[in-house]
């Protein structure tokens, strides 16, 4: 479709947020479609984890985005699809790819959500497809269960706070789901939360570096918890570590059932959003360094300069392989 | 993309409207990406005319729509292209003919907006294909410059009419023109107009027959006059004609570029959209007969039952080459 | 238009919100045509002030809403919009006032958002329709005074408050300023800063009670300074006051101009909302008495409770002032 305005920031480039959600919306599809391929029970496919996901480059008003989705790896109960989005401008023909991510849905049956059904496998056409798919599926599995253990951190608000610190650009937004955030489940679409905590997530990098800013990655993001229709969302960020050039924000989806329930407000997903400052001509800025106060504070901060570093050195052997290939 | 509540009326049927925009943006996708293939000025392709268009049947929430569009013949200065419309309930797998359209588009400069560009040849398989095409291209001509001529009608309110009058449930709507309606050039999306001209229509039928309606067909539309950001546009539908079983209702849209220029308010696109009324069983139900009044009340049924039993003629010709085929 | 899923929450009452919104578009129009209809400097109309606001029935979803607007007076600066909202169910034809609301908007010249143009003078048919406008001019301006003196207080955050203290249900939500919610001169609309004040206002309204609420009034709502394309608002809400059937409800906006720009954040618009708590009949339910800690909180709820007993009064004198007629 044609990215619109709305789908953008004031220099133009589109939101990641919307892109994810584009992806979502195409994973959920296709999931959808296979896991209901056989005879059964009918079934809606939920966002279970999306894997990290970086943004080439950025995609404009005006460009037409391309999505196309795959299955890739079966299990018992979960479907993995690689999503592939191109940017189109459509006055030039000029062809980019904007980014490449890889989505794991459940199936759960429509007449009990809490019944995860049976996949139906797919065919592979080598052999090694499967045995890599299964690798996949045992590291993002390890992953989900780490992830699970990670207690509840809140946010809290600082009055009067310096800038450049935590405190100075941390955000909070709340959005009451509606029912076209909703799947026929009447659960909130993953897409949905992620375009929410890009949101969030671009807020605090905009307050902290005031200028215009771009996604540049997000770090995978596991799907514990379903949210309902009806729930009030809290969606938090503050900032975690910055490099030269680039930010890493953390953000929490807290889900309140405000209305009739008896529950208590939960945690729902936690990510990393990794975001870059752009010249007007699209070169990448300095950020400025963000100021660590408390101990907790310089703890993140420590945490995220290592999963910067891993990230950096996966990409550079990544370099290295495609050079000697 | 997934059809979700807010793309439906209460009954859980896809508004045609909807469809309608979605059929109007694969044109202009597809048409723009056409005209620009070869170097040259860059453009946009603008709407010209949508041929009349039948909704062979509902689409519900839940279901996916599936967009095709393909560019069927070209003129010097016009592409016509063809859409289809499927509709797939990714739970059963059922797949359904929506809808197809043809649509032209004609390529506007994009650094003057009044300068109409060439476009490309296509390349036909078949040589008849070429002659089938121009013959169409010809037909349409006529029937634009034909609606060119017919003067501005205008809805005048009525005080206290009585049910099943015209004046009983002629309606409109006023809608300020925002960015996300427009295209690069800072026009209104042909896709946009149908829409709330759909939603005007929608709310004429269902106040004549007080039952859940669904867009039968829309007659021809051609789009003389674009409409520009910032304008307000006023939406005004009246019914025309009763049949046993379908309303026949009149769409105006009149642009009122209220700030910034000396124009007057005109007449930018006129329609004729039919509905007819469904059961919870999604049987068609009889309507009740429009009361006309007027001189022009009685004519304009005249006319729309001559336009009633022209379309009825032709369906059954088509019905009965096929069984000879 | 209809109304949809997504304008109402998940009781199928409309948000006050929304109906705001379609009150302040309606009024933006016809006073931004009048403002141009003699020639000279074009203008766009800026909401300077709405007038209190009473909800008189909820519009349920599939509902139409019938906007009309009427301008009742002018000063040199400034014209008084008179707009009704009426629903009106299309199905039975019953039609119901939903409410009644007075604005003013200020023509701002297009060259130069800073300068206040003429206002044409309009014709009254009876000269005390002018003494009448005049006289409610003059108190609007001071009450617009008044509130501009009014100092900026801050709503700070409550760690672990106890149920049905202010810091409970106190809520605050923050918005990117996007292209769809900006007048042609790159202000937000006061119908999309209304829209999100009764959204915040119903989420500490539904965290205090637990049950469906709706909106029942809105106090006058003065705009002193505009807000800009781009801009990060924060709009935070308390509790201020309960009687046995209604809670009041003080909404701040503030605004951070958070790129490129030197500016501090400043508040831009402050209002009071009333909600009530409906049960499945739609009938008035008791709501938990707010408690009350700290002196502050005592003394807004004093001034809550002021304010309260004067609306009531007044209604009572009007209900038997048109019994006496």
């Amino acid at each position: 479709r044609i990215m619109r305005p709305d789908d953008a920031n004031i220099a133009g480039n589109v939101h990641g947020g919307t892109i994810l959600k584009m992806i979502e919306e195409a994973g959920a599809i296709i999931s959808t479609r296979h896991c209901n391929s056989q005879a059964g029970e009918p079934c809606v496919a939920a966002l279970a984890r999306v894997e990290r996901t970086d943004f080439l480059s950025p995609m404009c008003i005006g460009e037409v985005a391309n999505v196309s989705a795959e299955i890739t790896y079966t299990s018992r109960h979960s479907v993995e699809v690689q999503v592939n989005v191109m940017s189109e401008n459509i006055l030039t023909g000029a062809k980019k790819v904007t980014n490449k991510a890889t989505l794991w849905y459940v199936p759960l049956s429509l007449k009990n959500v809490n019944k995860v059904l049976e996949v139906p496998p797919i065919q592979y056409v080598r052999k090694e497809q499967e045995e890599e798919g299964k690798k996949r599926y045992e590291e993002q599995k390890l992953d989900r269960l780490e992830t699970k253990q990670r207690n509840g951190d809140v946010i809290l608000p600082v009055i009067n706070p310096e800038p450049h610190t935590v405190g100075y650009s941390q955000s909070s937004l709340i959005h009451l789901v509606g029912p076209s955030d909703c799947t026929l489940l009447g659960f909130v679409h993953g897409g949905v939360t992620m375009k929410l905590m890009d949101e969030v997530a671009g807020i605090v990098a905009a307050r902290h570096c005031k200028t215009n800013i771009v996604t540049a990655s997000v770090d995978a993001i596991n799907f514990h918890e379903k949210i309902k229709k009806g729930c009030v969302i809290t969606v938090s960020g503050r900032m975690t570590f910055t490099s030269n050039k680039s930010m890493e924000i953390e953000v929490f989806v807290d889900a309140d059932p405000f209305v009739d329930e008896p529950r208590e407000r939960y945690r729902a997903v936690s990510a990393f959003f990794t975001y870059v400052s752009l010249s007007k001509e699209g070169k990448p800025l300095p950020v400025p360094q963000l100021l660590t106060e408390t101990e907790d504070e310089k703890r993140r901060f420590e945490e995220g300069k290592g999963r910067y570093l891993q990230t950096k050195a996966k990409r550079q052997a990544q370099m290295q392989q495609s050079a000697q290939q």
